[in-house]
C-alpha cells in the first residue's frame, strides 16, 4: 500500500551554521559528522512594503513569508490571544513582595484548532507536503505535533502515519486515532521511533513532518516557518510597544527559532525597532540549552550532552542542544533557563485557578517569564505552547 | 463561609414575549405563571457609528454594545476562525452526487479559553457579577458552561460553585476542579441540580450564571449578550457577502438567540443588507423546537412539551421551547431541524477526519447545515460550539 515514490527532495535550504546547501530533511550532513545538529532552511523572507496592521494573522496571513507557492493547508491557525497575567501579590497567593512593574503576557496557543502552537507548523508543512506530490506525510512524535500532522493531513487528504512510542499519553494517542492518522507504537524510546521513521522516509519516501535524525537538527524547515507568524502576531498586537523578551518551552527550538526568525525579518524590515530576547524554558530534569550556555566559548556550548530524565513536561527533553536554538539565543541576546518540576507544576495550577488550562510544559515557560519580570522594565511574553484540556479523563 | 449579601437586582430587563419590567434573573414571572418561559434582556444596543472593518472581535471587541460598565474580564474569547468544509463526493466518502454549490462553513468555537463559546458569555457575566459587587457566582452545568464559569471567576479573583448531577463527563467534572470551582453533585437530573442552585442564589445571594428556573427562560441575560460577538464576527469576516443561514446547536437558545439578535442590531445600523436564517439543530431524542414548529400556530409553538432522551449530545436537551429561541426563528424566518443520533456521530467522525474534532453537539449543527446547502445559493454556517479534545482519556 506504500507508493514508490522517490525521497522528497527540497532545494534552497542551507545549513543555518555553516552554509552548506542542504537536499533532504535530516538537516547538516557536514556539521552531522562533526557531532552537530544543523538545521537547513529556507532564506529569510523580505517584508519590505508589508504593513503590520493589516497582518491578519496565522502562517497564511502573509503567504509570501513561507516558502511553499501551493493552495494554503488551513483549519484556521493562528491568531491566538495575549492574556496579561496578575502579578501582584493576591494573585500570587504567597505572601511575596510585589514584582516589578513589568507586564506579564502568555500568547496562548492551546486555542489553535488540535489545542497547540504545533498547527502553525504542520498547515505550512502539510502544503509543502502536496506540493511535492506526496501522498503519505509521516511524523515521530508523543503528542502534540502528531495530533497536529494528523489532523492537516486529514484536511488536505493525505493518509498520515505517526510514529509514537509505547510512553505516548493515551489522550494523545486517542486524538491522533480520531483524526485518521495511523499510528505506529515503536517499543524502545525515542532513538527507536526516529529510527522506524528514517527507515520509513528512506523506502517508500513519504515525506517527514517532524524531525527524525540524531543529532536533531530540528523538524522539517519548511514546517517551521511556520512559527514566524507568532512573532509577526506579537509585533502587530503590541504596536510598537517594545517587548522585553519572549520565553518559550524548548525542546528542539523549532518554535523559538522561528519566532527569532521572524522577529529578524520585521527588524530588517523597520516593522520593529528591536527584537525581543529570545529565552528557553526548560524543564530542569531535561534542560540542555540550560547546560550549554554555562560554557563561555561556542565550540564548547554547541557541543553539550546532557543526559535527560522523564518530566511531567512531557513534551520536552532532548539530550543536546539544537543548533537552531542555540543560534536564535545568540542573536537576540537571549539565555536559558531551567525550572525545577515542583515550580512549574505549581505554576500550571496557579495559572489553572485563573482560568488558564495549559499543559505543564507550558507553564515552564510561565515560571521563567515570571522570574525575569524582575530584570527587565519591558513586557515579558510567555508562549503557553498547548491546551490542559488533553487528557482530562476518559470519554464518556 | 458564605455572604449574606442580597439577589443581585438587575434592572432595565424587560421580558421579551410580554414586555413586563422583570427584576432578578429566572425570566418573566408572568410570562411562568402562563407556562412560558421567557427571558428578560436589555434593550438592543445601538451600532450606529461602528465600523466592521474595525472590529477586533471578541464580547470585548466593542463593550459599548453590552450592558455592563466595569472593566472587562477577558481570557482572549472570540474571534474564532471560519473554515470552509469540503463538499465534493470524495470528502463526502459515500458516493453521493455533488451537492449545490453552496458553500458549508464552520466557526470554530473551539478555540476558546475553555473549549466552547460558552466563553463569550461568561467572559460579560462574570463582568456583571462583578459589578454587583458579588464575590460569589454560581451555575448548574453538566460541562461546558460549568468550567466556563470556573475560568471567568478564577480570572476575576470571585468564588465559584458549579451545580452539576451525577452524570457530568468525567473529564469535564476534571477540568471544572482545576479551574478552581466548587462542584456540587446533585443526585437526580436537571429538576433537582435547578433547585439546589435557585435556593442557593435565594438563600445567599451568590450571582447566578445559568438558568436554574422551571420553565427555563434561557441564561443570564448579561452573559447572553456575549454571544451577539459571533454574529458581528460572522459580519466582518463575510465582508458584505450574505450568508444564507446560520445553524446552531440548540438546548436553551442562548446562543441562538444572542447571535440573532447581534444580526438585528446589525441590520438596524446598515451594517449588514439582511439577517440569515437561524436554524436551531437538535438532536432527535430531545427535539423541542423541531416539535413545536410541527404546529401551525405560535401559541401552541409556545406550549410545547416532549420527552428528552439521553444523547451523545450530551450537551443539548430540553423538554420545552425556551420562548426566546422560538422568537429568533420567527423573527429570521428559520426552522429547526432534529438528526437522528447515527447521522450526526458519522458527522462527528468525518469532520474528525478531515482535521476538526468537535463535540458531538457541534456535529447535529454541522448535519442540519450540510441538508441546508441543497436549498439555499448562499453559504451556510454551522457554529462548531466545542472542542472534541475533553475526555480524549486519562491524564498521565
Ligand atoms: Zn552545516
Ligand atoms: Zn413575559
Amino acid at each position: 500500500m506504500t507508493t514508490a515514490s522517490s525521497v522528497p527532495d527540497p532545494s534552497g535550504l542551507h545549513c543555518l551554521r555553516c552554509g552548506l546547501e542542504v537536499r533532504g530533511f535530516a538537516g547538516c550532513p557536514r556539521c552531522a559528522a562533526d557531532g552537530i545538529g544543523a538545521n537547513a532552511m529556507p532564506p529569510l523572507a523580505d517584508l519590505d512594503g508589508l504593513e503590520l496592521a493589516g497582518y491578519p494573522g496565522g502562517p497564511w496571513g502573509w503567504p509570501e513569508t513561507l516558502p511553499v507557492s501551493g493552495s494554503p493547508v488551513t483549519l484556521g491557525e493562528g491568531g491566538t490571544p495575549n492574556i496579561r497575567l496578575r502579578t501582584d501579590p493576591a494573585a500570587l497567593g504567597d505572601g511575596r513582595a510585589p514584582e516589578c512593574g513589568s507586564e506579564l503576557w502568555v500568547k496562548y496557543e492551546g486555542g489553535n484548532p488540535t489545542g497547540s502552537h504545533k498547527d502553525r507548523a504542520m498547515a505550512v508543512g502539510v502544503a509543502a507536503a502536496v506540493e511535492t506530490g506526496a501522498d503519505t506525510v509521516c511524523a515521530a512524535s508523543s503528542g502534540n505535533a502528531g495530533a497536529a500532522a494528523a489532523a492537516y493531513a486529514g484536511r488536505a487528504g493525505l493518509r498520515c502515519v505517526v510514529f509514537t512510542t509505547e510512553s505516548v499519553p493515551s489522550a494523545l494517542a486517542a486524538q491522533i486515532d480520531l483524526l485518521g492518522a495511523e499510528q505506529v507504537r515503536c517499543a524502545g524510546g525515542f532513538p527507536e521511533r526516529n529510527a522506524a521513521m528514517a527507515q520509513a522516509v528512506a523506502e517508500h519516501g513519504w515525506y517527514p513532518l517532524t524531525s527524525y535524525s540524531s543529532p536533531s537538527p530540528g523538524g522539517n524547515p519548511y514546517a517551521n516557518e511556520g512559527y514566524k507568524s507568532v512573532a509577526y502576531e506579537l509585533a502587530r498586537d503590541f504596536a510598537g510597544r517594545r517587548i522585553g523578551a519572549v520565553v518559550v518551552p524548548t525542546s528542539r527550538a523549532d518554535l523559538l527559532a522561528g519566532i527569532e526568525r521572524g522577529f529578524r525579518e520585521l527588524a530588517a524590515a523597520g516593522l520593529v525597532s528591536a527584537a525581543p530576547r529570545m529565552i528557553a524554558a526548560e524543564p530542569a530534569g531535561a534542560a540542555p540549552f540550560t547546560a550549554a550556555l554555562r560554557h563561555a566559548d561556542r565550540a564548547a556550548q554547541e557541543r553539550t550532552r546532557v543526559e535527560s530524565h522523564p518530566t511531567a513536561a512531557f513534551s520536552l527533553g532532548e539530550n543536546s542542544p539544537c543548533w537552531q536554538g542555540l543560534d536564535a539565543l545568540w542573536r537576540s541576546g537571549g539565555t536559558a533557563v531551567a525550572v525545577a518540576e515542583k515550580e512549574f507544576l505549581a505554576e500550571q495550577h496557579r495559572l489553572a485557578q485563573q482560568g488558564l488550562l495549559l499543559e505543564a510544559s507550558s507553564a515552564v515557560a510561565v515560571s521563567v517569564a515570571r522570574r525575569m519580570l524582575r530584570e527587565r522594565p519591558e513586557p515579558v511574553v510567555a508562549i503557553g505552547t498547548a491546551t490542559g484540556m488533553k487528557g482530562l479523563g476518559p470519554a464518556e
